[in-house]
């Protein structure tokens, strides 16, 4: 039985809710579970010095967490005066799998700032934000198409994440954090509406895995991720 | 007539939403109209060293505002590497308001440290601030009791804070930002519930102003935090 | 009696000494009896970039202090990597009164910083720094009109700052270190040469204040300001 | 035709040089091609505090590059003041990578500090830096035996990694810098002796890729990785 | 004819004034003619963590410019996040020049803090540091033996430095800044009372410089700090 | 008996190696005995801020030190957050000795960046890294030449360094860090091919020394660059 007696393929409850602050050009307040991120998605008309004169523009994210996001009080990153290995790690690739999807010339010399800001963590942060990520950057291209920004449709296609893993054996789909700190191996995929993968990581936390135990999480992972993209479009529709 | 059309004594809407994160040992998501603050109170078995071996406890604050609060999006302080001056004056203030009422002894060599952190910026951050932190605060403090960590009773008052300042020549009360960056004069007034003063801040922003100014905006502000203390009796009831 | 064998109403030697240092387009070296403020003012043709095209100059304040200006020695703050916030607050203030009486658009766009730095502190360097600041700035402007950089008048009043505060239930004026590290609260008073308010900061150390301390500590502190405005008419005669 | 003209299953000449400095506990100079990486293992007996009276010992990795490893001068980051982004990520991946295979328990209290540092860049700089880190760290391990600072064998398994990718829609094995800017995707595997996995991380650097991709990168690695563990084992023998 | 008018042997006007702040246990403020810095001693009962156990002490400096003491005013180190080359390496020159003539056992396991604040710099700021450090240090530890911490005399001998300089072909001594920047060859001696070298920094600004010059320089230099120790013996008796 | 069982004028074993990396516009890899150092000079269209518009060009340097290059493993900078004072201060030195004899007009607004990163430290790194460093320079400056970047010979002269000192009252040549660290007094001497001086930098580290021991070991260093030149000049040949 997993700690949160879900069932291995179950996930938890998921939610996305849309236009939650005020001055943000998109935004959505994301759940999986009790891991609540609230993303903003800011556009802004500059562009990064080195993508200058190339008639195109730039997605980027950047995440945060709270300070008692987290069971034990973390120490703000801003009062340590620089930003964590994790925090960078995850920011990235948020940024990344929301690029793969965007068709940059479109936007103009435009950059959309992502902005992930973990409010509440039990595991599966970077994957929440990822999906939430997705909901508030359509919503900025949404307002850009609105004021005549841009023309055609931008987004390629939707991105969503979710984690799966291999714990006491057993193969189990958005670990929460009991689970991820017990797991033998921990995956995050990162998936298009269209079933294409964006982004794989998966770590052996304890004991190496094998291809067939790969195999195994990302069947999980498609399953999981399929249902998210479901949940976008109703949510955006 | 204001900006929010209120009139000159009219706060804005205010509430005071109590254990909204999982964790914490108090918490407490405070609105003044727009102007939307998460507050948490963090326990730990830790004093700092300059405190110890003095048998009392220690409260302190910290203070952030999420990129996208604000109109405009703010750089991230983590990014920038440090926090800024304003950022400093704040939590500094938050601190010192809340130290006034606490029996510091009480606590043991115990330390709660107070999370403010703006979700959303509408001109009074740290009169919301404060006002919600004495009821996270409160609650942190309530845990304690359960736990038989402190006896008695260590909160000796509560704690409310509000704005005020001179418009058009006109006393108004509860700030909101277009108010703010048109006021001549600003002031912010931290007050205990027997209406006596922790901290006033007035500063001309435009234009110097008279002692007479300064009274009517105490008066105003006296008016403010009574209302703000009745709704604090009520969420703690 | 005061630890200083002052009476209540009466303010440390105070005195101003200009032109003190060689490169400087104004300076001053203020003491506040055993508080000692070297006060500079450095014209320069350039703005903040957020000012830029706006046809108007600016003033801003940085503030520092001797490692062994304090009894005990304090870090250098250059060597720490940042400075702390008291002196963030405190160059705050100092830049933000000033500003409040000079006509900006006069300066033309060009920038003029005010450094104080503290030799030596006893208590009350920011009412000091302030004060001193007002004389250096003065010889700055008037070494701009001989110059024929501004015509007219671009300092439109006077601007002085003095302490007062409650000590063992009685108010003073103009506290010293050991006065201010017992007092019960502890106000901070920006006024101008025609004695009306620029900045008040009051506070609480140990117990809640009434409006009654307020308006007697004002009234203490505008005595005192009255008699700088004298002292610095006298200095710049 | 590969730029570098090699077979889509051919690795890049690769060589393990062990010794290289004088003062290490265990040292290799990898080359896979032209980049060149120095590994240095540091023994010290101490630990990270969280790991304190816990009976067991640490091995972490802290990766650089020289400013000119690159075509072009990258600065310095000792002088920028903070390690970047892709520095963090790829010391953390390296220490999680080796953390692995030893047995913690085993080494006591005290921490084996691996140090990569690339001498010349032009791709696969982090899976060069795993596969010479694996005989950095055995040698030093293998001094400890020598001392009797270890009994048994706290190695369980060989590491080594290597980069695969889809290049013009045809799968090609680790990919020196020229591929990899033009790769549609791009993964690092890192790899047990016993052929297991360690680590995946693949990424859609152009477009997302399906399943039978991944499967087909994996195939390549699992084919580079046993040429590299066949190489550790005759460079250690 | 040198800029200052000053014959090539004569130095600029010296002065070294003592207990010229209220706290330090030493203090100095020395003028270099229109050089000037404020130099205290401030003993403290801790030692850096790398001597700890060793049975003695140790004696640092530190070294600050405040920003308008130039002609042009410079960045404050505090404000820019990190104290200059220039800064680190005069400091680490004062603290090892003071350090050759004190007996650092005698101290016990106490540290003496050399500040070094430059009020205003016209060339040779180095130099007039560390002679005026001497009297700081020598009052410093004039004040441990009144109060029995220290028998005997830590102070083996004088300290005192002078610049010396080709400048237009022709040897001078105690460059002011016009000569400084216009020096062919630029040198600073360390000296001790008994005419031994403590230190020599010996630069070609513009032209390498023979052997000949640098024993003409020394020669000057060794009249002039021999000059210097005369005021120090006269200061101190 | 020196450590080494050199004779008292025999310097360690010199190579140096051009060419060593991929990318650089001029190498050198520099052993002076066991102390290696790995040099580059790269070319770059840019210029410092303070030097536009001026139609010449910049030579500086940045120098670094592997953790593991010292017999106890070194702090990364990178991860430390800043330069140490030692670092700045060598880097200083290598930029200042390099431009001595640079024609820097000839140059185009163009700036070389030499970087000087230890690989292995057993005393003299630094001036092993200006030896190397010219030869760096001599490489860059030719890939210039062919280039008809620069017309006519830029460089005016030969730059070798060599350290001597006073160990057990006995002059010696070129110390390794078991000398260096018993060393009474340590001298570093930059010459030209032409044997005159760039820089001398002598430092008492025990006691004080005389003019005598001054001459004593600029004659050692003179002897020592004369080899270092000609190798220099077999280098370049």
């Amino acid at each position: 039985m997993r700690p949160s007696r879900r069932q291995p393929e179950e996930m938890r409850a998921v939610s996305l809710e849309r236009a939650v602050v005020k001055y943000a050009e998109g935004s959505c307040f994301v759940k999986f579970g009790d891991t609540h991120v609230l993303v903003t998605a800011t556009l802004e008309d500059r562009i990064p010095v080195w993508l200058k004169g190339q008639a195109r523009g730039w997605v980027t994210a950047e995440y945060g967490m709270l300070p008692r996001a987290t069971l034990e009080r973390t120490r703000r990153e801003a009062s340590v005066g620089k930003q964590g290995g994790r925090t960078l790690e995850i920011q990235r690739l948020i940024g990344r799998a929301l690029r793969t999807v965007v068709d940059l010339p479109a936007l103009g010399e435009r950059q959309i700032t992502v902005d992930c800001d973990v409010i509440q963590a039990d595991g599966g942060t970077r994957t929440a934000a990822i999906t939430g990520a997705w909901v508030a950057l359509h919503d900025c291209l949404a307002w850009m198409k609105t004021r005549n920004m841009i023309l055609g449709e931008p987004l390629r296609d939707h991105v969503a994440a979710v984690s799966s893993g291999i714990c006491n054996g057993r193969p189990v789909l958005d670990l929460d954090y009991a689970e991820d700190s017990e797991a033998e191996t921990d995956a995050n995929f990162v998936m298009t509406g269209a079933g294409r993968l964006i982004e794989v990581q998966a770590t052996a936390e304890k004991t190496p895995f094998t291809e067939d135990e790969l195999m195994t999480m990302l069947a999980l992972a498609r399953k999981g991720t399929a249902k998210l993209v479901d949940l976008q479009k109703m949510t955006v529709m």
